[in-house]
């Protein structure tokens, strides 16, 4: 197993066959180190891509976005999931249903912040059903941008978040990838996590 | 100037009196280099008071906080603005409204990780009314926890935040403190950052 793989196994609870939380280092208490961590091997995947600029989107997002960001040097842009009284103008925005939350967001960006033709690396902490994913995407077309890829912390590969990204030609990078979750345990595929 | 107050001037935009828009490095686009200064001039300044935790806000608190947390070596937790569905029970919770979004949030945090005798730093990215600071206090007392400080990366002296908390006790530390903003210009209170 690897380090975040481990860390699941010992911190992650699973609620139900769908839901894991893992509340305790990623995303309500944040492990500062591991987390780092975390950014530092997604950097790593993607350091040959001359990445100009990465995306998330809040809250989650930010602390692994953070730490890559700081690893290939580059700015962290993160979406909001809520309108800004003071950002208004500019905006590219796009719409997210949430199936965890039972809602549909209107995220945005401030488009001076993404160029056409910057190289972008789009991360989150979770991929399911891609919802999120898809929506970052598409701020990234709508500004002419190029999505080198998508680094995701932990992936339901169970769900069919990485099929419709993979089906419009992205490259899907996750450090931990869940095949089966239940009261017995976690079944991960096979990663390629170097750092263990 | 010290780092922050010179990025303030070079990139922060004035647009009414009250309003300083910081969305280039601080609370849209975050520019992760600047942003681990901040974080380790804060956690500098509380480098004696064997600090537990750090306690933070979504969202733009978070990448202040991970990487203060990183450097004083302790988890940070943050509070929330919206009940989690997978975060339901054993919840601590208070409210704030927010000049800014002129809205009531109650945010919450999970008790699980915030312990009775816990010393806590709260860092958020403004200070202004103080309205959101004096909410996380409130998590970190009903806790049972000690508010060892408040680090901010910019304060807007000119409001009364700052006395709220200090009427109450806490030691607040920010590493820029604005006077006074219009568009001719921002001037700041003096400041002991010590990294220029």
């Amino acid at each position: 197993m690897n380090f975040l793989e481990k860390k699941i196994c010992e911190e992650g609870i699973v609620l139900a066959p769908t839901v894991l939380k893992v509340d305790s280092f990623i995303n309500h208490q944040i492990d500062p180190l591991f987390m780092q961590q975390i950014g530092c091997e997604i950097a790593k995947r993607y350091k040959a891509e001359r990445i100009t600029k990465i995306l998330t989107i809040e809250s989650s997002g930010i602390a692994p976005a953070v730490f890559a960001g700081l690893e290939l040097d580059v700015p962290v842009v993160f979406a909001r999931k809520k309108k800004s009284l003071t950002l208004t103008d500019g905006l590219i925005t796009s719409k997210v249903y949430s199936f965890t939350k039972q809602e549909e967001n209107e995220i945005s960006i401030a488009n001076k912040f993404l160029s056409a033709g910057e190289r972008v690396l789009i991360i989150d902490d979770f991929l399911a059903h891609g919802e999120a994913a898809l929506g970052l995407a598409e701020l990234v077309n709508k500004a002419g941008a190029l999505i080198s890829g998508f680094g995701i912390v932990i992936e339901k590969s169970f769900q069919d978040g990485r099929q419709k990204l993979v089906d419009k030609g992205y490259r899907v990078e996750s450090i931990a990838r869940i095949s089966e979750m239940n009261a017995n345990g976690i079944t991960f595929l096979k990663s390629e996590v170097t750092s263990l």
